[in-house]
């Protein structure tokens, strides 16, 4: 891994000088980033310099000390809805581009920490889809197999991370950008509890749901990167204290009483399969009414909630620009009908879902969910892209809303041998116990967490992992 | 006090029909309640008898001993937009008159603790005001001075208990309507923490600020009650478990830095006295930027939280009614322009206010402000209706919409003879503190803390408190 190269006597200089040059000779085509890449923008040779130089200082400041910055000269990959001084952040929407006067909070603390930002990532536009395929970028190749879409909204981190490029990646997660791809790229994806990850300086989505999420190829990875950014931040007002809350031990997963498959056969044989291998770990597992989930998980969609995007981006989007992608229009542009009362009635009717799903918590420690009920092809996604976006939601959009943590984590590859992701969902401020039960989990079923290079899973690469 | 003059052989049977019966005369004309009465309905004696033959049941059910009861046989009033059976509901508008077919959840733990429900209160209709003058029933009457206000929105609640009628009275409060009536009859109103208190069985007013208050003659009683009410609901949806929160002791008091009392001086003296009162009994005062308080004040009026008074009654509101209060019409129904997109944007706007607002607390335990800037006439009032209404909210109306606690208390009298009052407000869940600030503060003032009756504060009486 990337600490121990440094630690062995590697020279962050060289390393990370040579996986630039790696990038963009796969990457880019004639000066531009090819059509379909992870990347929005990669990181020049003065930009990549200055880190370095700042890396420099820091660890002087600090006498030398590596321990002092334990993410020194690691390479990540941050979604370009997320604000990294020196690259414009386009939101996947070129006519939106601006330099940004500040780092975000989150990337500031990575900084801090001493990670080296190779580029920004690619995205479904303005963060508003499941897909991947959104972009005037391109959509997302899935690194498996190039038929299947790679999941949205954060399709470029995620492909970044699974294609061995970074160490680990940032997303954001309204309605499950940070987990949709996770499942879908045999990666790890952590979506911690409503602001325990502060979202200043990302481009809003749903302001009072988003979350920032951490892409990483095992869960110790993300649990690491996870306590350097649950940092408290004054300035944004949707950033929380970690309350005294007791974390229940996951032991009993509840999971759905009846399912719905959309047709993909081999997903539910995959999640038939996960949850044999969740019983034979030893937990618990009942099933239980999904009803109040799926009725949460419709009101994101169906609900006042994407006045928040209007509010965002909306007025933007009115314009006639060639760089904004007609469905991502089309739905936030809606965002303006509706009124204040059915805002406030659905509210309401979000309050009386979430107390049934407390209820529901009292039976159960988690949920154990597929990370999505189906694995569209590209051309399924061409023919009904809004439809099979909502089905794509069905285990992830209510999460938000219900103010729980959760997370994505690989699972036994399909029959078909695509990737499958499941994901377990615990009540608020559960990053811990979700934690634990990945470690359990990865090492129960001793899968390869390495990234895939040239369609090939590596067993060993200096690109691998964080923590050894 | 009630309960000892039960313990001495006291008879409900007897003592309540005689209280009854003494209502009837001074409150009812050729057998209707006369108009600007305290009183919307009073039990009649079938109403009565069921409620005291309950009450005989229950103490059997309890082998006779009445510590099962704690309210054995003590009267109560509740404001006419809380269900209780055998009373239509009203909410001040005659049209809208139902009878509802269960307690509201709160009523129902007051029965079980042995109180009597003397009748329903008029109120500002649909609770929206604090003038207690926007009602078909009629304005009520201050019972200090018949020129004056007696506030709202809870007005007939605090004036039955001020005259002496009923031993504690509920109210409930959104914007100020269980303080600002405290203020004006010299009684003291507890407003706990929104979902401490259920508000299943309530007409809604802002259904996601409501709050179910109690007007007591003391600190004492206040607590008592607040205790027996303070259960958590499973079936309202904003009803809230209380969080395992450390209570600051309140030493340090924040004061306005600036103030304004609408030309009102008498209420700026007795302010400045309370002020010099409270440093004498030993608290620090400092004084603190209130700008945050007052412009999320000014959000709850001029944002989208008017919405949910639509959602909750602006259809029938619609309809030409004589009963409908012109005023209230004229504020609600405009509560449907409003966009979702406005919603969110005000939701952003009380975030950040809410987050200075805890900034400010980290310097303060508690505010001490005085209930309302000012107390006007009926005249004034009928003048500018809207006006004077929103200046009577400057200290309150911020108090929900930030989540905090609050107690409004007695204080020394104006020169005028007036009653002034103050209010202390602290972070949530900070019940206890107030109610040990308010015991220092009453044994310092020594203040009569007895119901008016013809117009004399008594000394002693049947009809006091709940506790010796």
């Amino acid at each position: 891994d990337w600490l121990n190269a440094y630690r062995q006597g590697g020279n962050p200089q060289n390393l990370l000088t040579g996986l630039l040059n790696q990038l963009i000779n796969s990457e880019q085509v004639d000066g531009n980033i090819r059509y379909g890449s992870s990347w929005i923008s990669l990181a020049d040779a003065t930009n990549l310099q200055q880190q370095l130089d700042e890396l420099q200082q820091r660890l002087q400041q600090n006498q030398g000390d590596l321990s002092a910055l334990p993410l020194y000269g690691v390479p990540c990959a941050i979604k370009d809805n997320i604000n990294v001084m020196g690259f414009n952040t386009t939101a996947a929407c070129p006519e939106y581009s601006f330099a940004p006067q500040q780092d975000a909070f989150a990337v500031s603390l990575l900084r801090r920490a001493g990670a080296i930002i190779i580029g920004k990532t690619n995205l479904d536009q303005f963060a508003t889809g499941l897909v991947g395929t959104r972009s005037p970028y391109g959509a997302v190749k899935n690194p498996f197999n190039a038929d299947y879409i790679s999941g949205g909204s954060s399709s470029g981190s995620a492909v970044a991370l699974a294609s061995g490029q970074v160490a680990f990646a940032l997303g954001t997660d309204t309605a499950g950008s940070g987990r949709v791809p996770a499942g879908f790229n045999h990666i790890v994806g952590l979506k911690a509890t409503p602001g325990a990850i502060s979202c200043r300086g990302v481009i809003p989505a749903c302001r009072s749901l988003d979350c920032v999420s951490v892409f990483a190829l095992n869960n110790a990875d993300a649990g690491y990167i996870y306590q350097l950014l649950a940092v408290y931040d004054e300035q944004d007002e949707y950033s929380r204290v970690r309350p005294p809350v007791a974390e229940n031990p996951i032991r009993t997963l509840g999971i759905p009483a009846t399912s719905e498959w959309f047709g993909d056969e081999q997903q539910q044989l995959a999640y038939n399969k996960a949850c044999a291998q969740a019983r034979a770990a030893g937990y618990r597992l009942t099933e239980i009414d999904f009803t109040p989930f799926f009725q949460l998980a419709e009101l994101l969609y169906q609900g006042p909630w994407v006045a928040e995007r209007y509010a965002a981006v909306g007025e933007f989007l009115l314009q006639s620009l060639p760089g904004i992608n007609d469905t991502v229009k089309k739905i936030i542009t809606a965002g303006c009908d509706g009124s204040a009362v059915d805002a406030f009635k659905a509210e309401y009717q979000r309050q009386q879902l979430v107390r049934k799903i407390e209820q529901q918590f009292s039976q159960v420690d988690a949920l154990f969910v597929p990370t999505t009920p189906l694995f569209p092809t590209l051309k399924q996604v061409e023919d009904a892209p809004v439809e099979v976006n909502s089905q794509l939601g069905r285990y992830t959009n209510f999460v938000n809303l219900a103010n729980l943590s959760a997370i994505a984590l690989p699972a036994q590859r399909r029959m078909d041998e695509l990737p499958f992701g499941i994901t377990v969902i615990a009540p608020a401020w559960h990053e811990l116990a979700l934690s634990q039960f990945a470690a359990h989990w990865q090492a129960q079923l001793q899968l390869p967490l390495a990234p895939l290079v040239n369609g090939q899973q590596q067993q060993d690469s200096v690109v691998v992992a964080v923590v050894g």
